[in-house]
Parts: C-alpha cells; structure tokens; sequence
C-alpha cells in the first residue's frame, strides 16, 4: 500500500508541531505544499524531494503528490494549522477516489493547531464554550450559505472564529458579516482578533463587534467574536462556561 | 510577574503534544491538572510537584494552581485537547480575577489540538469546511440553550462535533439531539464517532443520522455530523470544499 500523509504544520514557525507531525515528514521521501509552507521547513529536511506550488492550485499539488505515492514514495502534504480544517485533507480523499486509487493509496491525515486555537490562546479563552468556524472567502462557497451560516451562528449565540476575513477584492466582507451578527448581538459583544499567529509580529487586539465592523483587516488575521456573555477581562477576551464558583463571587 | 501556563497536551499519548508545550512544562516548577492528565506525564516529569485534583472540583484546582504562583512558583495547568476548548483557559483567567492578582500573575495559554481536530483525522475529513462545535453536558449550561444551538448548527448545514455527548445520568441526549438534527437534515446525512482518539483501542465509526441516533456512546467518544453535501469515500467522512476539479470530474 502507497502512503500520504496530510500533516498539520500548527501556526507559524514549528515549535508548535507535534512530534507525530515531524516523525512523518521524517519518514517522507517527498514533502509537498504551498511555497510558502515548503519554506518553514526545507531548512530542517535538506535532503528529501520537496515540490512547492503556488496559492489556488490545490488539486494540481495534490496530483503531483498522489503522482509521486503511485511511484512508491513516502509523501507527506503539509498544510499550515491544522490538515483537516480548510486544509488539504478532504481534496487529497476526492483526488485519491476520482483518480480510483482507493485500494492502492492510504491517507493518514495529522492534525496540527488550527488558527481557531492557536488565536483564542492569544486573546484569552473565547472558545472555551460552543463555537462555530465560518470562512468569509467565496471563492468556493456562495455568499448567501456564507450568509446563512452567519446568521444562524449569531442567533444560537455562539462564539464564531472567522477565517480569510478579507482579501483585496473581498476588502468589505467583514463589514457585511459584522452587519448581519449585528442584527442579533448588541454593538458592545466582545471580539477581538489576532495577525500573524504564531510568527514575528504576532498582536492580538481585544474590541467590540461594532468597532470591528469598521476595522480593516488583512488575510492573516484570524477574528473572534464573543457569545453574549464573553467578558473582557483586563485585556483578554474570555468566554464564561458558567462554573458558580467564579461566578458567585463577584 | 508570577507565571502560570494553561498547557494542552492534545488527545491521549504525548506525540500529539507540541513542543512548545513540552518546554512550558520543563520550565515548571509545579505541575496541576485532573488525576487523568497527571498520570499521564508524570514519568516523564519526575522532579516536578504534581497536584492533582478530581473531576468535577476544576475551581479547587484553579485556586491551588493560583496558590502556588503566589508563592513564587511557575506553574503549568495541564488539559487534554485544547486549553482553550472546554479547558481549564477561561476558568483560570476568571479566578485570578476574582482573587484580584491580574497585575501580579501573568496567565500564557499554550494551544493543543482539540477533540474536534484529532477525531476528524481519523474519520477522514469532516470539519474541512465550516462548522461548530456543541457539547452535549447540561452541569453547566441549560438544555434549552443547547438545543437552541443544535438547531441552528442544522439550518446553517454546518458539520457539526459534539463533544460530552452521553453520560451514565444522560443516556439519552444524543438520540435527543438527534432528533433536533432529523427535523433540519436527511436520515441519510453522513455521520460518525471516534471513540478513544490516541489512545489504545481508538476506533472510528462512519454511519448516517438515523442510525446514529439508536447508537449507545460513552463518555470518551466524539461525535460528528456532516453538512448535507458531506460523503462517505471507501469508508471515510469527507465534507467537499467545492473544488471544481474534483466535482467537475466525477
């Protein structure tokens, strides 16, 4: 049986991958990734094959790496955070199945950190009840399910991390996600987000939904807004799970 | 500045744990966490102070964590998972608060990978895309709200992770849960759990709704629920992200 390994890098640099995660990009004879994942850890792995493609050619990656387990090789795909949310876990499955290598190919897929973890632990504790993860880029989902998922996350009044908040051409579609959780949650709600998790620069800015409406954010910032009861608590966004000890105190 | 660590180990065997979770314990002068967790790393931490407390006592263990810090001492609280998904992240914040040392102990929340990421990897890729993450237990928080929650999670055809999702008191709650979902979603709807993730005896379940709704689940198990386009590939739990390629070629 051929082997993939689809491995969760965590965020940033690698002092956040697990030992799981290294052992199998040490077994690989070939990594694959986007360039800018392939430059993280070239350094540390000189000897093995690499192959790097550029951003929005995620099936073609996943071919080449496929191409090279059909060759016998060990091949490990890297994905920053974690492999199995908006990362190349579920295209590798498909590509396996359409190409019918099923019973010739196993995908292990090694979790990492995901942007939802590594920034809640920048802010404080914000998802430390129930949460949703919702990706503001269209690109591969129409803007009403986008809609619809907001919508349906601000009146069940949970935390909600977003991803890819913004982009050059999307640069208003935190404003209308803001517009619709505004709908349902009161303008003070606690949010916060966090650029460049895990690297140099790392910041971590504690607001409310209102202020974050009209805050312009890039695409390596990764945004939290609060439930309803999310306090700030002396710089850091924290989210109750309702223990009466604390909560009887004050 | 007193230093207390919130530290999650990951799921079961310490491979899953990062490095930068490692050397936050090494640096340690005392080590708390649920008598579970200790017995866990306390081979591999022999010279460290362990306090361990039971279940269900979380603010007792907080307050003696928070004890030790006073006394000079660095101090790492160990979670499974996550610090910050049902972790002990926003207790500890709340309880340094409420003792009124926010200006003397300083709190660093080190990320683990959570239930939600580790049990997906095993299933395959069923949180690739948008999701929320629901916990079944009512110590805490009312029935009312988490059904309110299940129910929105439904309509927005988010994948769905439920984690505490039966104890020996709840028996029922996922059949009761369920039955929310079937009114929102198809019998066929793929589904699936993972009991024991790393550790001995993990095993991972693919199944449909309605057949997961007359399946018995301990305590130990994590439950996943697609979105409506989520399938079952040779046995595995993959939610498309929408790729063109992959779709268009089938």
């Amino acid at each position: 049986m051929k082997k993939i390994f689809v491995v969760g890098l965590g965020p940033g640099n690698l002092s956040q991958m697990t030992n799981r995660a290294l052992e199998a990009l040490e077994k690989s004879d070939v990594i694959a990734g986007y360039t800018v994942y392939i430059d993280l850890i070239k350094d540390r792995f000189k000897g093995t094959q690499m192959i790097s493609t550029a951003m929005k050619k995620e099936a073609d990656r996943c071919n080449l790496a496929v191409d090279e387990a059909v060759k016998g090789k060990t091949v490990s795909m890297v994905c920053s955070g974690d492999a199995g949310v908006y990362g190349m876990a579920g295209l590798m499955y498909e590509i396996v199945h359409a190409r019918g290598l099923d019973e010739d190919v196993e995908i292990e897929v090694i979790p990492g950190i995901t942007a939802a973890c590594s920034g809640a632990a920048v802010l404080g504790a914000p998802l430390i009840h129930d949460f949703t993860v919702i990706s503001l880029s269209d690109l591969l989902t129409p803007w009403e399910l986008i809609e619809k998922r907001l919508e349906c996350a601000a009146v069940g009044d949970f935390s909600i991390c977003l991803y890819n908040p913004s982009s050059i051409k999307r640069y208003d579609y935190l404003q209308k996600a803001c517009d619709i959780l505004l709908k349902h949650r009161e303008p003070e709600n606690v949010a916060g987000y966090v650029q460049n998790i895990g690297r140099e620069g790392e910041t971590g800015i504690i607001t409310d939904l209102k202020t974050l409406r009209d805050t312009k954010v890039d695409m390596f910032t990764t945004v939290f807004i609060g439930n309803s009861k999310t306090k700030n608590i002396n710089g850091k966004m924290v989210t109750p799970r309702g223990y009466k000890e604390v909560e009887g105190s004050k």
